[in-house]
């Protein structure tokens, strides 16, 4: 009796975007390679070569993909030596394909930890004649097609020390007695700001849920509520709350709060402990719903 | 002897846009929950929670998508109590998942009508530890999984009365004798007009096809022709017409007409008979083709 | 003893764009044709009926994609009498399903060149009472669908000479002694120019690689060095070069050439070859990274 073969997962994220034809053709390059593989599309819009960014996003969606699985991940920026591509095996039998930049190195956590690492040096997996300046198409894409294909580990490459390969840290927020310091690690479609913080540092600041705080934000300085979700405030308000992966975020219910903050992707930002009075002038009305402005001389 | 097991569909609607990894993420937790579903996009750029346009979409989509299938659709803006999860189910054997906000209620009509409906409260079906703010992820797309890979519609939850579940209707144009005012239900990609009207409004206000009509619409004033394609007019014209899906729209051909028209979804329009002498004055020409100006006092 | 059937695949290439269920629809019609086809998506942002535009894109994209396979291309501007459909069979038993307007012509010599060719004429195969303005969802889609399921070419509508089939060509540069007059064929996502070069047309007029070259493009006259990669420049520098699919290239390290050439597809250049002393003048210095900026008189 025949068991029912499981679906061979092959995840994708990359820089590429979708205006030209360098997604379509790595899918190809997949589908030629490994034609029972099944491609899911994790985000193609990371900012074109911010492997910050991207190493972050990885991070976390990985515990909501199949595994195992294959992870394919390319944002490339070219360094003056090209960065070597690598393929790291983690606990729960998933790999990791990208170059060796930290791109997946947040993402290993939550596939157990990293067991073992190849260079992905074994020109016979490539595709021939590879372009210098598309290695996702003939070098990566052919080398995770044929793992999720069931390609041993063993046959990508060279061994390397698992411990050698680079790995990125998300930025850690400062945090003082009663405030912190943090910046915003990724701006949503609906424009809410994940921050790089968790519900624990604002605590260590003093600062607990259902409590005012100011925020300082691209110049601005305003009060808002710290609550557990955007739900908690009357629609076009800014809150700051917990998102749906558990990290800090502003947001605007039913709006945008990084057109509201005109605050993007690295900014940085404090958020402190309201002590009261808030200073020794007066409270000037807020000009848009729910925000405080403190004039500060 | 095994019979050839059928594909199982899962359709996927919903305005999460493609510049984060919420998509991957549900498509990530579909392939967790059900590997062997096969997922079809029909639309993810729906305007951030517009419920009346996702509706639309999918009403005039679902004829053309599987049947049976599951429909998961996921336009949720907040409201003071969150709206419950619903599941409805047609008479074509399809299932329906969605926020109960009307978003599914338009496309039951096209799978044989409403049968019965369930909430979606049975949480053994739910990701552990749902947060609040993306229940796409962790509710909406577990169960539309489970159905879509054959889970009995009684085990989603709850049963509720069908005529409970929230439904929108489009917008109903006004008829009068000799006009009819409408509103712009969808812009599409090439710039395209669809309004809230079928050919049988415009014939009850005297217009048939081949009638010139008078368009009023954002401020303008516009002559132009109602005619069974854009294709009957030259390069550039604007039209009143039928698109593909037998409603009345307004197009330029191989031109932009919501960018012609400055018009945009909602916007509301009156398309007149024409009466001759059209004013008492005189009519002024053209300034763009096709296109007659005229000068009210 | 069954063997494992073969993956049937369908390209997708098109100018639908994601802000519409256009897409969408198709997929859903070739799901309810053919529902163990898969489609792979090889573009659906060409720009809006540039037809050349998309079979350049299919011509350089074909060789990566799974042969044989059924390639459907909708980019279809309205001409005064609507293009016929047309479905190409090439020499590795690839069809290509598309109006007959040259879409598909650059990409059959990728596939060992076309064989035969049909109109798509057999309306047992469309959708019933098909729209005259989505001939993408009502014609070609189910009969790509159809194909791509193994339908026998023969079935898909009454023969045509092979030869009288739209083709297009790339328009060729124009190589003099010591000049090339080319043109932006194609701006991908990071902003780098394709060009309808090839390295040999540099080597006709005198530019060896390595070269600095001038380059006249949009109003500006720079020197650039002519390298086999963008990666051989430093970060922000501008380039001619290679790209991966052996064209020439404008590239600027980690930067965008089509926002610093302020230029687009379809932009005439002249590349030439650089006597010295370049000019009478003086050489001013460079205002961008590498580049020399040659003040004419």
């Amino acid at each position: 009796m025949a068991t029912k073969p499981a679906v061979k997962w092959l995840t994708f994220l990359s820089d590429y975007g979708f205006e030209d034809a360098f997604l379509g053709v790595c899918k190809g390059v997949i589908a030629r390679t490994a034609p029972e593989v099944r491609v899911l599309d994790v985000l193609h819009l990371v900012v074109p070569q911010d492997v910050d960014q991207g190493a972050a996003v990885l991070a976390s969606a990985v515990p909501y993909l199949p595994s195992p699985a294959v992870h394919l991940a390319l944002v490339d920026p070219f360094r003056a030596t090209p960065v070597r591509g690598i393929a790291v095996r983690t606990a729960d039998g998933s790999v990791f394909v990208s170059p060796d930049n930290g791109l997946t190195s947040m993402a290993w956590a939550a596939c157990g930890g990293p067991v073992e690492a190849r260079l992905l040096d074994n020109r016979d997996l490539w595709n021939p004649a590879p372009a210098r300046t598309f290695r996702g198409r003939d070098v990566f894409s052919p080398v995770a097609a044929r793992l999720a294909d069931g390609l041993d580990f063993s046959q990508v490459g060279t061994p390397v020390d698992v411990d050698e390969v680079e790995r990125l840290e998300a930025r850690s927020p400062t945090v003082e007695a009663d405030h912190v310091h943090g910046e915003v690690v990724q701006v949503d479609h609906f424009g809410n700001l994940t921050l790089n913080l968790e519900r624990s540092h604002l605590e260590q600041a003093g600062i607990a849920l259902g409590d005012d705080v100011e925020l300082r934000c691209s110049g601005k300085t305003l009060v808002v509520p710290f609550l557990e979700t955007y739900g908690q405030v009357g629609r076009g308000r800014l809150v700051v709350c917990e998102d749906s992966f558990r990290t800090v975020t502003l947001a605007v219910n039913q709006g945008n709060a990084a057109q509201r903050l005109r605050a993007g992707r690295g900014e940085p930002l404090v958020i402190s402990r309201l002590h009261s009075p808030l200073v020794p002038g007066p409270v000037v009305l807020p000009p848009e719903p729910n925000v405080v402005a403190i004039v500060r001389s």
